[in-house]
């Protein structure tokens, strides 16, 4: 079986390439690609459960706004973004939040990704150091490879529904070289939900500690059961600690769109960061120009829609993983990940096991190995980050699988 | 009048920003915009010689390849970008210029500007230097800032169009930390063309002292008078130390669409590239389906015509120019940039001049001081980047414009 790491070189070249380049890591998302496209060549049908990439249809808003474009050249944008972008997602996050932003407090990056590595640049100087609760969003990690920052991890554990560690161990962790803490909210990986409470607290840290606050509020709409969308806005309004993380990516399934931004009333943080944007020129202007006029027109009911499906996705996963013996699954209250504890050694060589070596009933299972959402790698290597991004009918077809290919791989590796 | 820089925050945050934020050049190209901006708010007419931004109609094929998109998701493309937009970019490069590229040599970016901050970061830690001839593409500085390294400048001449230096200077410039040079041909900002022979000689110099050598060719096709595209693949086409920075930003007018690439046979380079575009999960799926659907398509004559049309737009600015007293200009061969030498003490503030507090018959001309165009910043502070990209009438019109600024100007600031 091939190795469940990115494939290395086969020549190499006599001029190196650098100590960072080499230390990045291979996204655990993504580094089994390979195997799932040769499964799929053989003629496997392969659940992805590996990428939060939901089967849910654009809106058509989208669709139409990007044969809505009649400019005759597509030109440059403005290093901030679309201005009609900005006013209408400040609208819209004041409409769907009850919130006041301004269109001044929003640039425009392609994706949450570019946002929040060029973030990192504009307060941490390499060697800097920002605070995560582990387990992370495992691109936060190539995030941090790529501006040279070091993240340093405050444990949370799944017995506890990754609950916010005490205060007293996230003290611990900060050092004089701490500059910011940095929280996904709903969580990627674990679906964790942190309420208003959870917000104050780390914001009161960061105060007490004069630290950023940076929140990744890609899932904020994605809320289940009891709770409503709750941004850091609702907390901390104006306070210029404060960094949200917004994307259209999840919430209007464009992902390949890769619109995203930084929201900030902080005048130095938005001044050096749009030198930063300038640099790069601009983020793509016909995908700027079709979500302006999206953003413009669309109605509640897409997110209402999206946000019942998701809910019974989440039902339905978890009923279906729950009657897989010897498997450990947390309830999650938000997003579409959760973590998922398997009875095996190492998720990895399972995870690519299920791609090389398996398949049932004509199909086999996609699944992020959870170690490299872990920054202490060994706490996730029996864990697995499950997307629950496709219909429950095949979410359950994927369970099913999932749980022969373990019995399998439990007698073929024992 | 207002400090021609990027204004400074008006509030300090109590949260220091990163010294490399704050080491970050502003754009000289984009510095001056709001300046811009509120020229055309009070009705003044900008002639906007300051960015690369043609005013050639995009190909009608990139258009129609947009309404052609009917995926109903709107998906994250692989890392590596689209697959028939490798292949479609890998026949045009080889029908085009005659060469032997596959596909897999090809990585897909967002814009020029994406590959070359992630190709510095794939073979230099920070602090590693990479050699360039002064004046440069003003963003390779922030590109440089952004990945942690240090340009190394070796310094060309105007009087001598900015020809490559010789051996013994460029040698002297070599440090062990010297990890690659780096060439933009055609030239932005000097419009020069480096021949056969500059290649062959830095290719030499590259091969001896074991270094990468990446050439920027996103004006290939921009060349004039008797000159045909040359790449650097020419020269070294399976060369594992060669790395072609390619756009179709400004050969296809489609600044806008940020698709660029990385062409490379250095498989360990590639490998590690990939990781890191792994971290930032993709380019933008539109544009890019748009792309490949273009390149599929084209013929020869889009390009034709637009060589032609700056040809000829080239020979208007260097007419006009030359009729200007006190003003040298050198006459470019390639690329559509020229620098002209101007007799101002500080081109900065005679161009926020022009914007800000001047106009004729209520036009303006906004150009890009050269001072951040050049590392070595006094070098270029009488001096400004002429971007030639409006129509021969319009570059007439804006000349006549800046003559009666420069008279203006230096009567008001002898």
């Amino acid at each position: 079986m091939e190795k469940a790491v990115a494939e290395a070189p086969k020549t190499m070249s006599r001029v190196p390439i650098s100590n960072r380049a080499r230390l990045t890591p291979a996204s655990p998302i993504r580094k089994l690609v390979h195997l799932a496209n040769r499964a799929m060549e053989t003629g496997t049908h392969v659940y992805r459960l590996n990428i939060g990439q939901p089967d849910i249809e654009s809106p058509r808003e989208f669709l139409e706004g990007m044969r809505a474009f009649d400019q005759k050249v597509v030109a440059y944008e403005q290093s901030q973004g679309n201005e009609a972008l900005r006013v209408a997602w400040s609208k819209y996050t004041n409409r769907s939040l009850n919130l006041h932003t301004v269109p001044e407090q929003f640039l425009i990056t392609v994706g949450a990704s570019e946002a929040l590595v060029f973030l990192f640049m504009t307060f941490c100087d390499p060697g800097d150091e920002i605070l995560i609760f582990d387990p992370t969003y495992a691109n936060f990690l190539g995030f941090a490879s790529i501006a040279g920052v070091n993240l340093v991890p405050v444990p949370s554990e799944m017995e506890n529904d990754f609950a916010l560690p005490d205060r007293d161990r996230i003290e611990r962790a900060i050092t004089p070289r701490t500059r910011a803490i940095l929280l996904c909210n709903p969580n990627n990986p674990t679906g964790t939900v942190y309420d208003r409470a959870d917000l104050e607290f780390l914001f009161g840290l960061c105060e007490e500690h004069n630290l950023f606050f940076v929140v990744d509020e890609t899932y904020r709409e994605f809320v289940y059961d009891d709770l409503e969308p709750l941004s850091i806005l609702h907390v901390a309004p104006t306070s210029d600690r404060v960094m949200v993380i917004d994307s259209l990516s999840k919430r209007f399934s464009l992902c390949g769109a890769r619109i995203g931004c930084l929201i900030s009333s902080n005048e130095a943080v938005l001044a050096a960061l749009l030198k930063i944007l300038q640099a790069r020129l601009a983020a793509p202007t016909v995908e700027q120009f079709a979500a302006a006029y999206m953003l413009e027109r669309i109605g509640d009911g897409y997110l209402e829609d999206m946000r019942r499906e998701f809910l019974s996705r989440r039902d339905t996963l978890y009923q279906a993983v729950k009657q897989v013996p010897g498997v450990e699954i947390q309830k999650p209250r938000g997003a579409f990940y959760t973590l998922i504890q398997l009875p095996v050694r190492d998720t990895d060589h399972f995870a690519a096991f299920l791609l090389d070596e398996f398949s049932h009933g004509g199909a086999t299972t996609f699944i992020a190995p959870a170690a490299g959402f872990y920054m202490q790698n060994s706490r996730g290597i029996d864990k697995a980050r499950i997307a629950y991004v496709l219909r429950s009918a095949e979410i359950e077809a994927a369970v099913t699988v999932l749980a022969a290919g373990l019995e399998r791989y439990r007698q073929q590796y024992p």
